[in-house]
């Protein structure tokens, strides 16, 4: 068994799943805010010069109690594996969404490009490199065609 | 608190953190092997098609008793923010490395640029999809110019 303790609060104008994009790519332009707990807020140090970050954190909303394995996912109306999908009702709920930083004060950080919900505890930073992160790819399975035109989430993995 | 079960196991040709490629960009070529636990494999249907994948795990040979805000990080020479590096020593040790997937074969997966110590905990799999994780940067901070050549790692962060 393993233990994270929170390091931080995300603020985002979502407040259900309902309406809430799905991926920072159905984001642009949407403002919200990081607070990292004072603690952690020496780690912080040299993050201002990325354009991007990663937000890695705990999908607090959704029903995880006992996650489905097979899932239809938002962007999609086919049952697929839970692992080929970014659904939030995983094993391990944790989400990775890359933001953009627009600047950082103190122990708060402003970011854009936000698909994630108000108030969602944050469990790590990390900075966005495209050396370590952009790879070329020819083939991502059931996202490169059969995708539905839906760009907001809605209520299908909320908890109960 | 928050508490999470590995869900598999991360196997490669590391067995400590000294030798081991810093990212999948310095660890091209290199194989390895995730082993899904039996009771999570349902969710790995459909993930085949995708080429490459995220892993998130544990860092679990890394110093976290009282990880240090402030680290010099495997690239660099100079002492930086955690949360700017992706340094495994880290107030929630997660793991992030995009590899290429080769083959499913039931609970296992081939896999490929594999920067990952073997026996690693695995928390979760997702697929790497391009138009959620490739995003444009001009600006990417102190990994911009001032790295050095290095790209193994050494055993700076590895526990007493």
């Amino acid at each position: 068994m393993i233990k994270l303790t929170p390091i931080g609060i995300i603020h985002s104008p979502f407040r259900q799943a309902t309406g809430t994009p799905v991926q920072p790519s159905a984001a642009k332009g949407v403002e919200g805010a990081v607070e990292v707990f004072e603690e952690y807020a020496a780690g912080l140090k040299d993050l201002a010069g990325f354009e991007r970050i990663w937000l890695l954190y705990w999908f607090d909303r959704a029903e995880v109690e006992a996650p489905a394995l097979i899932v239809k996912p938002y962007l999609d109306n086919t049952r697929r594996g839970v692992f080929a999908t970014r659904a939030p009702a995983r094993p391990n709920p944790i989400g990775l969404s890359s933001v953009h930083l627009l600047r950082i004060q103190r122990n708060k950080l402003d970011i854009c490009d936000v698909d994630i919900l108000d108030g969602t505890p944050l469990l790590d930073i990390k900075p966005y490199v495209p050396q370590f992160d952009i790879f070329r790819v020819a083939r991502s399975g059931w996202l490169e065609g059969t995708v539905t035109a839906r760009r907001l989430a809605d209520s299908r993995f909320e908890k109960k």
